[in-house]
C-alpha cells in the first residue's frame, strides 16, 4: 500500500477550491503551498513593481530566488494595488468567487484597506478568511512587528535550544513561520470541512507566538510541574537515557536506547555487556541520574571506531540510531526518492509534499513559481466581467 | 474581531466525528489532541496493563505524567488487547462506526494484526485511516526504528542548528514528532473534507523524515542552488543583516532590521546614525558581507546598557526585536492570557489550542487526560451491541 505512489488520480482533495493569497515571505506562502500541492488553485496577489519581498531573497539561480521558488511553486500571480479603485474592484470580484483568502500582513493592515472580516464576509458569506501573524489578531501585542527569530526568542524556544554551557540558540530553520504555516493550513481545511455542514465560511486567526508556545512540550510541562525554569539540554532527552548524540572516532551520531532491553542490547553490541548490569545503569532513572558517567563509559568504546562501523551494528540489533547527516547526505538517502520527497519545479530541486493521501497524484515535477503578474491579464479577463465590475 | 474569544458556540468543526486513536507517545497523540481540541470525540485505545508508554515519562505531578497529560487531554481511554478475540471484535465494531483511525506503530504492526488498509476499508469504506511513522509506509527504510532525535539527525536539521564553531544541535523541542503530528492532523482533515464529496475515506501516510525534510527551507534550497553543504549559522539569518541575537550589557536579545529603512532607524535609535551611511553597511548585501564588523559596531554601544534599556527604544522605533525569554517569562507574557494560550486540564497548566476559528468555543479549561481504561466499561457497552458483535 503506497498512498504516495498513486498515479493518474486527481490532483488532490482541494481541486476546484480557489484561494486568494495575499501572503508574503514564509508563513502564509508555506500554508498556500500545501493547499496548492493538494489541488487548490492559488492566485497570489502581489503589489505591483517588486511583488513579494522574498523575490529578492537569496539563494538565487539564474537571478530567480529559490526561496521564493520553493514556497510559491504551482501558484498563479497577479499584481494588484489594493489602494487603487480599479484593482480593488477586481479584487472584490475575486473575493466574491473565492473559497479562501489568506494574508499575513501586520494585524490592522486589511482593516485599513477597508477589508475587515465583516466586510469580506458580507461580500461572500462562504469565504474562509485566514490570517497568520506574529502575535495574532487580538491581545496587547497584536500590532508588534515580528519575524521568525523574534518569536523563537520571545516564545521561549531559543532558551531551550543549545547546550547548558553555551548560548540560547535558534533552531536551524524558520520553525515559527513554518509551524504557523502548517497550523494555518490545518485550520483553513477545518473551516472548509465545517462549511460543508453549515454553508458559511469562518475567520481563522493563527499566531506565530501561539504556535511556538504550543510546541514547547517537555520544557513547558517541566515548568508547569515544578515552577523551575528548564535549562538547555544540548542533544539529550530530558528523561530518557541514553537518548543523545555520542562521539565515535570520526564524528558524533545519535543513539536512542529508550528501555532496559534496548540498553542491554546496546551494551552487548558495543562489547560492554557488563554495563547493563552495572548498578549505576540498572534502569532508566539510574541511567538519567548517571548520564555523565554513562556517556564516558560508552564513548570510551565508541571512540575506538568510526560512526560508519557502529551504525550498521546497532541497526542490526534493532537499536534506534542514526547519522547526523548534512543536507547533501539527507537528500541522497534512498528513502527520499522512494517517497517523492525531492521534486523539481521550474528546473529547481526542492522538497516534495509530505502529506500523502491515497487516490491523488504525488508528482515528482510541479509547475514553477510564477513571475510577477504572470497570470495578470488572464485573471483580469476571468474575474472582471461587466457584471462583476459593477 | 476575536475568533479565539467566541463563547457559547459549538465545541469545534469536528463535533460528531469519532476518532479511534491507537497512537502513543507524541506524534500521533499531538495530532489527535488537535482533533479533540476542535470538537472530535477521541477514543484512545491502549494496551492493557501499562497503556501508552508516555504514562511513565516525567515530569510527574501527583504521580501522573504531565507529558501524557498534555497531549491526551480531552480524550477517552479503553484498554484493548488486539491479539485477543473478544477485544478484536469490539475494536472492529468501533472501526465500523468511526470516522478516523490514527496509529503511529512501526510500519507492519497493523498488518501483522490483520488490519491492513484494505481490510479496514472493507469494514468501513468511509474510514480515514492515518499512520504517522519515522520513515513512512513505503521505501527501503520503512521498518527502521526512529525517534525524534534520530530523525532530526538523519533528515539534516541537526546539521543546520547551532554555531559554526560548535556541535550539531537538536532543536530544543521534539520538532520531528510535532511537525508530523500537525501534518497528520491537516492530512486527516483534508481527507474528511474530500469524503464530503466522494463518500469514501482515504489512507493517510505521514513520515517524520519527510516532515523534517519539508521544513529545511533555506538550508536545503542553498544546497539545491549551489551544490554546497550549508554551514551552521548560529542565530543569524542566512541572507538578511542585521537579523540575529546581539549582546547587551546583561544578556543577548534579538534584533531583526531587515531593510535599509529599519537599519537606518536602528542606527539612529542606538545613537550611531553614522553607521547607516557607512559604505560597509550601505545595503543588505554589504551588511551581510560585513556582518562581523557590523556586530562589533553595534555591540560596542549595545553592551553599554542592559537589554531592558534597549528593547523599549527599539520597540518605539518600530524595529522588530525581542527578549530571549525563558519559559517562565514566555508564559507570563500578557499576550498568552489574552489568547487563551495557557489553559488548565485536570488541574495542570498547559498550552492551549493555537488553531483559532470563529464560531467555536476556545475554553481556558479542558477535561483531564484519562486514566487507563477510564471509559472502558461505557465504550464496551456502547459498541458491543448484539448486532455489532456479530
Amino acid at each position: 500500500m503506497s498512498p504516495g505512489a498513486t498515479k493518474g488520480g486527481s490532483k488532490g482533495p482541494f481541486e476546484g477550491i480557489v484561494v486568494i493569497d495575499l501572503s508574503h515571505v514564509l508563513a502564509g506562502p508555506f500554508c498556500t503551498m500545501l493547499l496548492s500541492d493538494l489541488g487548490a488553485r492559488v492566485i497570489k496577489v502581489e503589489r505591483p513593481g517588486s511583488g513579494d519581498d522574498s523575490r529578492a531573497f537569496g539563494p538565487f539561480l539564474d537571478d530567480k530566488s529559490l526561496y521564493f521558488g520553493f514556497v510559491n511553486r504551482g501558484k498563479q500571480s497577479i499584481a494588484l494595488n489594493l489602494k487603487h479603485e480599479d484593482d480593488r474592484t477586481l479584487f472584490e470580484s475575486m473575493v466574491k468567487k473565492a473559497d479562501v483568502l489568506v494574508e499575513n500582513f501586520r494585524p490592522g493592515t486589511m482593516e485599513h484597506l477597508g477589508y475587515t472580516w465583516e466586510a469580506l464576509s458580507a461580500m461572500n458569506p462562504r469565504l474562509v478568511y485566514a490570517s497568520a501573524s506574529g502575535y495574532g489578531q487580538t491581545g496587547p501585542k497584536r500590532t508588534e512587528p515580528a519575524y521568525d527569530t523574534v518569536i523563537q526568542g520571545v516564545a521561549g524556544l531559543m532558551s531551550l535550544t543549545g547546550f547548558s554551557n553555551g548560548p540560547a540558540t535558534k533552531a536551524g530553520t524558520s520553525i515559527a513561520d513554518i509551524t504557523t504555516g502548517i497550523y494555518t493550513f490545518g485550520a483553513i481545511v477545518s473551516a472548509l470541512y465545517a462549511r460543508e455542514k453549515s454553508g458559511h465560511g469562518a475567520r481563522v486567526d493563527i499566531a506565530m507566538f501561539d504556535a511556538v508556545l504550543s510546541i514547547l512540550e517537555h520544557g513547558l510541562m517541566h515548568y508547569a510541574a515544578t515552577g523551575k525554569v528548564p535549562e538547555r539540554l544540548g542533544n539529550r532527552h530530558p528523561t530518557i537515557t541514553p537518548f543523545d548524540t555520542f562521539e565515535a572516532a570520526d564524528k558524533a551520531f545519535v543513539i536512542c536506547a529508550g528501555d532496559n532491553a534496548l540498553f542491554a542490547s546496546l551494551c552487548t553490541s558495543v562489547g560492554r555487556p557488563e554495563l547493563a548490569t552495572d548498578a549505576r545503569f540498572s534502569d532508566n532513572d539510574r541511567r538519567t541520574e548517571n548520564a555523565v558517567a554513562l556517556r564516558a563509559e560508552l564513548e570510551a568504546v565508541l571512540k575506538t571506531r568510526p560512526a560508519g562501523y557502529w551504525l550498521p551494528i546497532l541497526d542490526k540489533a534493532g537499536i534506534p540510531c542514526g547519522s547526523i547527516n548534512d543536507v547533501a547526505s539527507a537528500v541522497a538517502d534512498p528513502q527520499v526518492a522512494a517517497r517523492n520527497m525531492m521534486i523539481t519545479a521550474g528546473g529547481v530541486r526542492m522538497p516534495g509534499n509530505p502529506i500523502k493521501i491515497s487516490g491523488y497524484e504525488d508528482p515528482t515535477e510541479r509547475s514553477a513559481a510564477p513571475a510577477l503578474d504572470a497570470s495578470g491579464t488572464a485573471i483580469r479577463a476571468e474575474f472582471a466581467s461587466p457584471r462583476a465590475a459593477k
